[in-house]
């Protein structure tokens, strides 16, 4: 089958999935979870495979060890999956009802959006993470990871496959992609795919932004600040700073750029160098930050650029104001801090601030759907439209609006004698 | 000033404008009410020259009638722009509350957009109608109005802008666009507008659409079907498809298909020409339809085809799910009926049929936010993101995440003796 046959697949699989009873749904979470652990042997010759591979093409050693899927992963998976079977139907909520008329009833409930292409980098247990809440969602779902996870993503997705649809899950719910080219093709299938989620480098998720017309829902940049504001206790502030730029420096919620208050940079520089010294950050100011502390000198393309690594950008800024119009103009939406003694200075910021996550007193490491409460996520958005911010369960759906009538027609609510609507809330 | 500066403008006022209170929001909605009314010579002399012209380049008489605006339809948006100051402020509501630790938590606060973009028909009502819908959702907005109106949207664009912006709106919240030529450049705008709105034609629609990588929300067609189920009322049946085709027929929520279930066609077809005969509606139906009732040959492109006239396609169906199947199909996911005395097979339509709206015993006309009761309507979305439907003051919002923490990092809650989450709804 072709990419297109598979899409056109998918979609009839979706058109079923919104009838799919809890229960079933549950059911084919619990087999998939079985058989994740009966087939544990075959998913691991397939993963040493991969790492073998990986290793052989000189594969960096942080990526191997994302690659790789053990007994404990799996174990890990199916705790996953489990945690999501406990959770609520998210699917058929009532979000509103009113009544119009007499026996005339309008209900806003959840649905499944449709089918979704999820794009994802090289850990094969995102495959799973993925899917378990796409069924949950009982959304149809096109999948491609990484190339280096091939191999493991093949029997991963064929267990998932046969595991569900032998509980009831509709057949060809649940599409593997093997290709690059693969992608390229479902850019084109809007006839047929609901939503693209793409996760990996800045570089590709602005690809696939610009090259489809189906909606995408991610984020490109993740250029995250720490603003220590004048009223900051300094202790505070250089543990926050460390936190958000050293706890995970390859990670999209990692700051790029420090801005300070200019009242305050004179105490607070010289301590956040000594602190992120002991990682050997290397610092990149703007020249008044260059005045109190040593560091290399900041270009304008360092406020505009992702380091996912051990360096950071510092501004020293006149005001409040400054710091927030920095942020709009160059940040990228994703996560920024405020650290403050002053409530009214953050929540200022926090209003001000057009970003999915802003954050007062704490680390910019926090923004993730696990660490929120969301259960799992499929990724965090800087859209501004449907979800932002970390995406869990809530992401995947939308709503579909049914009325309930009794053979009304509308010619009696118009012209000169038109029966006024009721609009009560029900 | 040129597109692009008027784009930067609006999002830098966008970027104010969240953090405008609800009372200077409300104020500024009177101000606009009582300039408007002020202001009603210049506006009903605006108008007479867009008429006049319109007059002479031959304006077909229904359009003539929309493009009117005299002192009752100022009048009328007045009341609606009382009835949006009414409304509870929509901004800032909070949507979820959580403790991740203590004295760490976590808001998912409501917010404007943005900067939205919105292009519309010859109406100049809906000018005041949306300004002032976004107005109250906080969001800056781009405005593109029928090129008959020109001089009316001048002038009341100017009264708008004027009266909000002396209340304390934000200066270039409101910018209004004179030429084609501006709609093609704001479409390559998408680092200062978030969304775009655009009502018209379906070709219009989904040039827009093909040429933007804003998010685009609305619809193209809107191809609605009513279902005459095996187990409907006749008499019930013929009234519903009478209103949903002919009550108003140039409007996207009128119905374009007819389906009817095998072993009721003999009965309901005859009757149902004999109502629409009255108002001259062409039938086009398949070859069984033309066994039971004289009507033209419907072809494959009838199916596809929004006629937004009297015209009317039929077809009989042997099963539920074939309709269902048919819907799916040909349908553009807008609004979709069943009329049966069987409410199990109106649920099982209602859950499978992928359309935004969804009705049971009663007319497809009732698809629109003032009957759904949403206060006014920026447009209808067949989108399967974000907005489905009528979209209302809640379509023009997205939230944000507040986090509050007390100096927490993330190094606490990772490795080996991680501090759990309390994940506790506040």
């Amino acid at each position: 089958m072709d990419i297109k046959q598979k899409s056109i697949l998918a979609k009839k699989a979706s058109n079923l999935m919104s009838a799919v009873k809890s229960e079933t749904k549950n059911t084919a979470l619990k087999h998939i979870a079985e058989a994740l652990k009966k087939n544990s042997k075959a998913l691991v010759e397939a993963n040493r495979i991969d790492i073998e591979r990986s290793r052989e093409s000189n594969l960096a050693a942080p990526l191997l060890k994302r690659l790789k899927f053990d007994e404990g992963k799996i174990e890990e998976a199916c705790t996953g999956i489990e945690s999501l079977i406990a959770m609520a139907d998210p699917v058929g909520v009532t979000l509103r009802a009113m009544e119009l008329d007499k026996n005339l009833e309008l209900y806003k409930v959840s649905c499944p959006i449709g089918v979704i292409g999820v794009i994802f980098e090289s850990r094969p247990d995102a495959l799973v993470q993925i899917s378990a809440l796409c069924l949950k969602s009982a959304n149809a779902v096109i999948l491609k990871g990484g190339n280096e996870a091939l191999e493991t993503n093949k029997v991963l997705a064929d267990i998932i496959a046969k595991a569900s649809e032998e509980a009831g899950i509709p057949r060809g719910w649940l599409t593997l992609l093997e290709t690059r080219t693969d992608v390229t093709q479902m850019l084109a299938l809007d006839e047929y795919i609901d939503l693209i989620i793409p996760r990996g480098s800045n570089a590709f998720v602005q690809y696939i932004m610009k090259n489809t017309h189906i909606p995408v829902l991610g984020h490109a940049d993740g250029i995250c600040h720490v603003y220590i504001d004048s009223a900051a206790d300094i202790t505070m502030a250089v543990k926050i700073s460390y936190d958000s730029k050293c706890q995970y420096v390859a990670v999209c919620n990692a700051v790029e750029t420090i801005l300070v208050h200019k009242d305050i940079a004179v105490t607070y520089l010289p301590a956040m160098k000594k602190a992120l010294e002991t990682e050997n950050v290397e610092i990149r100011g703007c020249s008044e930050t260059r005045k109190i502390i040593d560091a290399k000198e900041a270009t304008e393309e360092d406020w505009r650029t992702e380091y996912l690594d051990l360096i950071v950008s510092v501004k020293v800024v006149n005001t409040l104001d400054d710091a927030i119009s920095h942020i709009n103009t160059y940040g990228s939406g994703h996560t920024d801090v405020i650290v403050t003694g002053d409530k009214s200075r953050a929540l200022k910021f926090m209003d001000l601030v057009d970003s999915a996550d802003v954050f007062f007193n704490c680390s910019s490491r926090f923004s993730d759907g696990f660490r929120f409460g969301l259960g799992a996520e499929v990724g965090i958005s800087t859209n501004k439209i449907h979800a932002r911010g970390p995406v869990g369960l809530e992401g995947l759906l939308i709503y579909k609006w049914r009325l309930f009538g009794n053979g009304h027609v509308l010619a009696d609510f118009s012209g000169a004698n038109a029966r006024p609507f009721t609009h009560r809330p029900l």
